[in-house]
């Protein structure tokens, strides 16, 4: 059986090695470089920035401590660039053992249907190969998108590509996007000591169905004392050059309702950059695919079943070119290519996106799995939350991390969980227990009679069950 | 329904709590401090200086991550031991404020057992009073051990909670007993700049049969690293006190087999502290236990069956006080005061000790839970094992943290989840999965189709199940 996969972003290798475990004959074509947005441009970088960025908190913090550390950090961006580019160099060659070892045939080159079952590439010297495959997968990812009104430039006006390869910090920065990539971004280049503005359209941070209010709540007072500015409902009409920056028209958005007269303003900031995080478009044009009749909705997203297959025999599709409607995430692209894989070699499996974590890496960090308390409440009778606050456990006050909270999510009726939503230290891990309980079909009572070691952060989610129990201990 | 409760450490507030939320009227005896050893003198304050110590590593190692703070990190240990007395007020008061709230009679004295059903102690004013009750609950804990060779002073020769309160970090020290208590000791007083040297009778660190072996050789290798000096299958013989410091004789341990010449040899140190941390010993003298002919083994740690109650009508007991043979957690002596005080009131609950996590905030963190490795074996004829280790994470590169590992014990036939230990970074959090895996009995698949977030160290849990499994994906 051979299998042709177009991406190497976590979904296509992933897919790739699975699908040469299963014993296909699988060809891995990569236009760009092994691990996709999400090693290049994305998560792994953007969490390497993040490094940095905590240990600036970290040392500024120190003092109450007890450490003396007698300077301001100074962050080295070229530094911190430089130990990035490294890291990913290290993780290419790390993808790239793992598809020799798994004797996947990884070709650099942009593959294109050319007909049934048959794909053509130009090889690295430019000539035209064809190549037959008996099972494709689409994994070729997404990219950064804009409007005419921000034009991106990768100078001025910047995609999250280009803020991940800045090698001097901006005195000032407009971000245009209060979504994951945006608040991230807006953290990190805060620490670094850039004065950020972000803009959102929507009336809140991280405007997802999939991540609770209270967390977006959170996080906006968290960046307020962080001096980060954040305007909701608003976005940014015009962008003007000058010689000393630009100057950015800000507007009430269309989408907002209920704004106070002052927020209904049209302001004019001045800003070194703008950083413009309001979406990002499918890699599905140039591969031939409309032409050979490929479903894909009117984004160019494209269309899949449960099983990863689109509408044309033997074509899978996974990662981001399925669209938000998917849920744009590196490990749920890994997960659709594995599932895709096994469907390649006729396992019949059904991705879910039932139980899919979040995590933002912001600072608090948040983490989210399940249902919203809102998108509960829409769906059953009984659904309840509760919250505890992180300062009622012991280990963050030992960590200097008071700020948070977890919030669970679940039925009256049967105690089960429904779902989990923690915004504070470590989120990003401690999100993992929630994953495999809502998993599990867990209720209430699993978490309650799970021993948590102490002192944890951990412990919040037992405490958060028992007070949903109507026995809590410290929360 | 009147019930005392000897003892305010975390068992002995919680089945305070607990029994007080069932409607029982309660009397919560100490005669020290709220919150005993675990807040007073074990987890809190060591984790507390923990914190400050993991900060000195990471202001030292800040310049790979293109952080410039021009000076080597200073530790004030005054600065340290006043933040940490402030949290422990604050956690005081947070307890305080918990019995006020569910209306727990909190009393400060030397409780002892009088009679049937009676008990008395002095008051603020030297004044005896008689307590009568319903259902007593022991919780009275343990304290630091040692032995004629080792006479702690509280000034050369310490114990632990004596080492929580040092005020000048000292230039060298020797730690006698390489468990729990002095691995982490080790590493934050290292941190801070102490010279250090453990002598361990048996032949690993961390000898506890809940740890795997793999975990103690890895520690090993990181405190080597750290320049800690490790003397296994050795003892401390004897101690001089000089002008200059103390003479310590260390020779083999009789518990040792196969050492080599060189290590055989007897051996004179110089150091300026020494730190005894060979164990504990129970706090059931004095409380008129034996008089009454309350159940306790030779060497004073009570007896109780696995409902929590001792041989005596009406008593019960939890914590430390039971011995090892419990385990001496702050967290089994939580969950044993919730079964303890529902029992009280009828409840017929049974405590297991079968998934009990256990977190070492050595650095690497250690985090275990369920059997080991060597447990298993002995346990199932068809336990397996497989090691994951952190660097083939993306999340361990980003972090700088690359030492570790998480090891999944199995059962090959069921793939049902046996044990996991992981020493690495963040594994005190991230154990807290693997203990409800296996709370709910799940089976590899339930890890293995479990979505979990990237980039984050949670993963390595994922990728030991797919492993385990025979389809590695990075491990």
């Amino acid at each position: 059986m051979k299998i042709v996969i177009l991406g190497a972003g976590p979904g296509g290798y992933v897919a790739a090695v699975r699908a040469a475990q299963l014993g296909a004959e699988v060809t891995l074509i990569e236009r760009d470089r092994l691990g996709g947005t999400c090693l290049n441009h994305g998560c792994i970088p953007s969490k390497i920035l993040k490094k940095s960025a905590d240990l600036i908190y970290d040392i500024e913090g120190a003092e109450e401590f007890g450490i003396r550390a007698d300077a301001r950090p100074l962050c080295s961006l070229p530094g911190v660039m430089s130990r990035k580019n490294a890291i990913i160099a290290s993780q290419q060659k790390g993808i790239q053992a793992l598809l020799q070892h798994n004797t996947v045939n990884t070709i650099t080159g942009h593959g294109r249907l050319v007909g049934d079952h048959r794909l053509e590439y130009a090889d690295e010297r430019g000539q035209v190969q064809i190549l037959d495959w008996d099972r494709l997968i689409l994994a070729t990812g997404s990219r950064p998108y804009s409007t005419p009104v921000l034009p991106l430039d990768g100078r001025h006006i910047l995609s999250s590509n280009d803020a991940l390869d800045l090698t001097r910090i901006p005195a000032s920065m407009i971000i245009v996007g209060g979504g994951v990539i945006g608040c991230e971004l807006a953290c990190i280049f805060s620490a670094f000591g850039t004065q950020i503005t972000i803009v959102e359209g929507l009336d809140r941070l991280l405007p997802l169905p999939s991540i609770d209010r209270d967390c977006s709540r959170l996080l906006l007072r968290e960046m307020k004392k962080r001096k980060i500015t954040v305007l909701l409902s608003r976005t940014v009409t015009a962008v003007d050059s000058r010689t000393d920056g630009l100057a950015v028209t800000i507007g009430p958005s269309p989408a907002a309702t209920g704004l106070k007269e002052k927020e209904k303003r049209i302001v004019q900031e001045q800003a070194e950059k703008l950083l413009v995080c309001i979406g990002r478009r499918p890699n599905s044009d140039n591969l031939g695919l409309a032409g050979l009749g490929l479903a894909m909705d009117e984004r160019g997203w494209i269309i899949v079943d449960e099983m990863m297959r689109t509408n044309l025999p033997d074509i899978y599709a996974i990662g981001d070119v399925l669209g938000p409607a998917r849920v744009m995430l590196a490990h749920v692209a890994s997960m659709e290519g594995e599932i895709a894989a096994e469907n390649c070699l006729g396992a019949g499996k059904k991705m879910s996106y039932a139980v899919i974590p979040g995590a933002v890496f912001t600072r608090p960090e948040i983490g989210t799995v399940g249902l919203s308390e809102e998108e509960a409440g829409a769906h059953y009778h009984d659904a309840r939350a509760e919250t505890v606050l992180f300062r009622s456990t012991g280990k963050a006050h030992i960590l200097g991390e008071l700020a948070g909270e977890a919030k669970i999510i679940f039925r009256a009726e049967s105690g089960k969980i429904l779902g989990l939503h923690i915004a504070g230290p470590n989120a990003s891990d401690l999100i993992a227990e929630g994953a495999l309980a809502i998993q599990m079909g867990a209720a209430l009572n699993d978490l309650a009679t799970t021993v948590h070691a102490h002192p944890t952060l951990a412990e919040i989610l037992r405490e958060a069950a028992l007070k949903a129990m109507g026995r809590p201990l410290h929360g």
